[in-house]
């Protein structure tokens, strides 16, 4: 798709309001968590920056892909998916879509491939969805996912190149720009492209004059060479960084037309610095976040000399770790109930 | 001391304002912070109550410790307290006091056994406070304790058998009381029994009729032994339960005459459910607790029959873990800081 088609598809979307946040904003009221904002004195003085920390940790399933399934869900609900809808994921995705489907009265199911892990499947399912298992390859799970659609008429409903999806993720920033009207930046970790693509039109949106900067795992750095090569740049998979929220191969065609326009640096970070983060906001803040969710603070930290003074927004995007694998090892799944 | 003059000095107390929560919420105001309320649908749903969970995990140092010492430091401030305070701990309360001593401009050290983790020496020193090691025994401790107050003229505060003490921790359920006014019930941990028979004033000064309840690790059921036995009973050192901040061999005194007088009842729970119930508040509510703070949760999970349909207010006592324990490992202790 050529610049000029790609820019009239952005100019059309915006007229139809499916890339408005606000609108997004307006359909997700009721339906999701309004998360609460944080602040930290030990990561301001560690920054010499005010940061403002947004805790999609606290949303529903634990993270902001609530927002992206369930806009896209209640902008269509009615005849379009009577028949339910349908995603690829083994992580958060998967279950925003199970639960936002659940809480539309409408079936989901989701593909997910045969090594996912116990935890995976039993969110999605105790969100009443439907999973489809799958070799664990792309071309597998593609595969999947159309002859589903060929045959049962479900919508498929992508994880982050969706104009719907978009809009959704940025009433995060929205929400973190009406409640803090000062800031300078806001840090957003880079996966497919979806909520750093949301924050900026949610930035764009309200007029605001605020830099909007993308975080990733050096082990999954191809939104920094797309940028430097002013086109999508694929890694080859699998994608192995230990933030799996993030091991996206490629950002999706609709999230880098937006990307490219407004984001003025993206940074990666090693895994190791991501545990390190993660564990002192554990330590710290004592909110669990998952890997991903450190990336944009531990890029805000090896950076800290560009923001000295500022007031500096990161998203907080999900709380799901799989908590299975601490020290402490299996523990009894059921409860004893006393009598007594 | 006969059960006569145990109540002359409670009456006294009260007379003198040392015992009343209420004084002591107006000593620390400013100086803690209000720790948040939250709800689960998860445990509501698993119990088959309306549980509101009192936070002090954000409270500061991680911990409701710092409300006792502040309220002791506080009130004795001037002349008396010139040479500083001194306490043994290895645990929140070494911490509160180096931190209430540095906000109010006193010197303050704790005695600490030489097996103490790094990360807790590192988080008094952290506050301000000098540390003196002893050996790991409760006579190498006291004897540590006695010859500096000897030397120094240090003021001694207790962990838990002291009256600021005790109003100090009290101010926490006064918090839970005022912003929720119809609990049938509040559930603390045991230790010494400083926060629960803290818990037992403010319920009372309030005048409201809550039941006040204990629970405690199986492996330090000292006080529900003491409560069967209508006296104070000690079990032998060391104290093994994962639980770590409630391994006092026995109640305090002072706080054996109020939980006697006041709480219906103490439980007990294993160590397992103790650690199944942590991980499962870090897993559902995305927030960082320690084990100690798990425990009266698990004995309302346990007992949930008792609860059904009441509302039911927990204090979650602290989130300071040892997360160097989990499986990453050692990591650096270090950020590189990016020059470009």
């Amino acid at each position: 798709m050529g610049t000029t088609s790609r820019n009239l598809v952005i100019i059309m979307s915006i007229m139809t309001n499916i890339l408005s946040v606000q609108a997004a904003a307006e359909r997700l009221r009721g339906h999701i968590h309004r998360s609460p904002l944080m602040s930290s004195t030990y990561f301001d003085e560690l920054v010499g920056a005010e940061l403002v920390f947004k805790c999609e940790n606290f949303q529903k399933i634990g993270a902001f892909k609530i927002r992206g399934a369930t806009n896209f869900i209640r902008y269509n609900l009615g005849e379009k998916l009577a028949r339910g809808v349908i995603t690829h994921s083994s992580g958060n995705h998967g279950q925003a879509v199970a639960l936002a489907a659940k809480m539309n009265g409408i079936p989901a199911t989701v593909v997910m491939p045969l090594n996912t892990s116990s935890v995976k499947i039993a969110a999605v399912e105790s969100y009443g969805g439907q999973i489809v298992f799958c070799k664990p390859s792309t071309q597998a799970r593609d595969e999947a996912v159309a002859a589903i659609v060929a045959k049962s008429g479900l919508t498929f409903i992508h994880p982050f190149n969706d104009e719907l999806v978009i809009a959704g993720q940025g009433t995060a920033a929205k929400e973190l720009i009406e409640e803090r009207q000062d800031l300078d930046a806001i840090v957003v970790p880079v996966g497919g492209g979806g909520l750093l693509s949301g924050t900026c039109l949610a930035v764009a949106e309200q007029g605001r004059r605020i830099a909007v900067l993308g975080a990733e795992p050096e082990l999954a750095n191809d939104a920094t060479q797309s940028l430097a090569a002013h086109k999508i740049v694929s890694l080859p998979s699998p994608v192995t960084t230990i933030a799996d929220g993030l091991r996206a191969n490629a950002i999706g065609p609709r999230n880098f037309a937006i990307i490219e326009k407004n984001v003025s640096r993206i940074w990666t970070v090693s895994d190791q610095e991501i545990i390190r983060t993660m564990l002192l906001v554990w330590e710290r803040m004592k909110i669990v976040i998952e890997p991903s969710s450190a990336v944009p603070l531990a890029a805000v930290i090896r950076n800290r000399h560009q923001f000295h003074g500022q007031r500096v927004g990161i998203i907080l995007t999900g709380g799901n770790v799989a908590l299975d694998q601490l020290p402490w090892g299996k523990l009894p799944l059921e409860y004893t109930e006393s009598t007594k």
